[in-house]
């Protein structure tokens, strides 16, 4: 550890920058510093120099754009599911089945981080040969944040998308039983003059992340986040520890649940059921130490991804001129009284990674406890 | 008009199979009945035969599935924009650009109910050649639900994807102005045993259809769905008249009405921005008699239509098999107290549908008089 180094700080002065980190215990490291940090530890674990390198990139990505459940918090829960023989490091993808737009593939139990990226080039490669290209992934593990594997086609001029489905935290409408994951989609979409559109949604009212900072904060959830085991409202945000369940976008029938149930399954249906991994309630538990489902019907976790070519349906130049006056005519509307602006989606976390690039990314006590574990476990320097 | 006949009964009689209709004037009419008479209109606006026939059958799958609000009650608006020079009934759909998978197709201002079908095949056929078709469509108008589209992939054996933009009623997050329409998506994907899943839902807390049978029955909208004109939450379902807006599905920031905002945008793009339609607030509005907006940046309405091969991904035997496990897992899900049963998007409209083709379909008394002004104006019998 390094307290006195001119990259990370003990304390409360965070606030300003991460408001709700004001009252927590954190320190900041840099980008570079955590990017070596964790390479080194995708290294030791068997992951080749380029996988190592890929599953930092990816990872990191989640902590630079603001998204800290999926960042490097998440380290030591990828070594221990390496540890309990569920993550291969090693993993060679393989291709089960193709057509000249759509491909099955076999993570061969990978790190997600790993085999998502390469499944997404999959489906660049094949949009780049007939228009678009789709990728049903099996057999993977927690990919990190969506964003990151749909934002890989903008720089070719084409429209990613991203999903996966998860551990089963979210009760569809009218159930007590959590059947479904957060279930993540992304689109990210090219501009020109302007900052791609970049939309990475959790199919539920809140993403697990937002709870988790409830939970360190002992807060109080709104209304229609959760459920207790019973299927009645609440807002407690450890209601899930004793049987609770996460409620789809919507929160209840009456305000439309049924809609992010349906977008939550959709995400299941195409990310596992398209590729052979498992779905609804027999997805693998991203903890370790949670036991596996019995009676799983396929392998590992699934995702989807998508690239569609601009081009190969209008000049990419004319499109991008009409998603700059898109963005810009969403960006100037007229807002309620007490906002500034309407927000483009992907722009709080281009500015978070802004921020974060410059003055670093802060870590709370706890994941740097667990950083500080791995660092010692590989005999590795943190800091 | 045939009050006496057997497939028709005027009165308060349907509340038992319709219970939002207990209290309102309706007649029944068989579907066979309501198909000649929409086929007579829409050959009588300049149709061809084949044309009229897939508009009726378009037109119609709402009213089968209850989606009143999409059905034959807006026959009426669709000849009030023929006769605006809006709709071309004589439309020729053209490829304006493709590649193996994708295409952009010029609608030629032709009835959405025709040309959406026509794409969604040319969708379909790519996706017999290359394992996934996309068609982005400029130039058109009102496609009915987008369920009828996307469906038309089930008998492929494909998975059905239909999206459109709309009218602007829904004000972005944050916003009071009005640039997004309920802009819906539909995904249908083919089962073995079981039905189809198919979830067609508007990208809001609720559709507007929702909204209009409030109005009539001059109730009150629960919190979420709609702002006033200045962005405060209201419950008045006519507040959409006086410069109110719909919400975002979530309703509000706290309940992800950022997340039903991004959904609703990527509607939008994928419809409008890939195929040189109009988007956001420059959207055609639905009823003939609102001036068009000024500096439409495109052409027509836009549609967004996609269609997978089951097998250019697993064997559909397969596929199909898991398929029927997903549904029946989710369906005998433990229910909260009160509640039957967790419903399989699709369900409700298939047990509608199988109902009103037995027993009919209900029409209320403002549209049997709009039906009936068809009539007269186009010398043809309703009953």
């Amino acid at each position: 550890m390094c307290p006195d180094g001119p990259s990370h700080r003990e304390g409360s002065g965070m606030g300003f920058f991460f408001p709700y980190l004001a009252s927590m215990s954190v320190k900041l490291f840099t980008y570079d510093r955590l990017f070596q940090f964790a390479k080194d530890v995708f290294t030791k674990i068997g992951c080749n120099k380029d996988d190592a390198t890929l599953a930092t990139k990816a990872l990191l990505s989640a902590d630079l754009r603001g998204i800290d459940s999926h960042g490097i918090a998440r380290l030591s829960g990828y070594v221990r599911l390496w540890e309990a023989k569920r993550v291969n490091a090693c993993a060679e993808i393989k291709i089960l089945h193709q057509t000249l737009s759509t491909a099955t593939v076999d993570g061969d139990s990978g790190l997600g981080l790993v085999v998502a990226p390469k499944a997404m080039q999959l489906a660049i490669d094949k949009a780049k040969q007939v228009g678009s290209g789709w990728v049903s992934l099996q057999n993977s593990n927690h990919f990190g944040i969506a964003a990151f594997h749909a934002m890989m086609a903008l720089e070719e001029n084409m429209i990613g998308i991203a999903m996966t489905n998860a551990s089963p935290l979210v009760a569809p409408t009218f159930s007590i039983e959590r059947l479904l994951g957060t279930n993540p989609i992304c689109v990210a979409i090219p501009a020109g003059k302007q900052q791609p559109f970049v939309a990475d949604l959790a199919t539920t009212t809140a993403a697990n992340g937002k709870l988790e900072i409830l939970q360190r904060k002992n807060g109080v959830a709104p209304l229609g986040w959760i459920q207790t085991k019973e299927g009645r409202p609440s807002t407690d945000p450890h209601e899930l520890k004793i049987g609770g369940a996460l409620l789809p976008l919507g929160g209840d029938r009456e305000h439309g649940s049924h809609k992010g149930y349906a977008l939550g399954a959709i995400v299941d249906i195409f990310s596992a059921v398209l590729s052979g991994a498992n779905y609804g309630p027999w997805v693998p538990p991203f903890p370790a130490y949670v036991p596996m489902p019995e009676g799983m019907p396929g392998k590992g976790i699934g995702h989807f991804l998508g690239a569609m070519r601009i081009d190969a349906f209008r000049s990419a130049e004319e499109f991008k001129q009409h998603m700059d006056q898109w963005i810009e005519r969403f960006r100037s509307a007229k807002t309620i009284d007490g906002f500034d602006k309407v927000i483009i989606p992907g722009e709080p976390e281009r500015e978070m990674e802004a921020i974060r690039r410059t003055e670093g990314i802060p870590l709370l006590g706890p994941v740097v406890d667990d950083l500080t574990y791995l660092a010692e476990k590989f005999n590795l320097t943190l800091s």
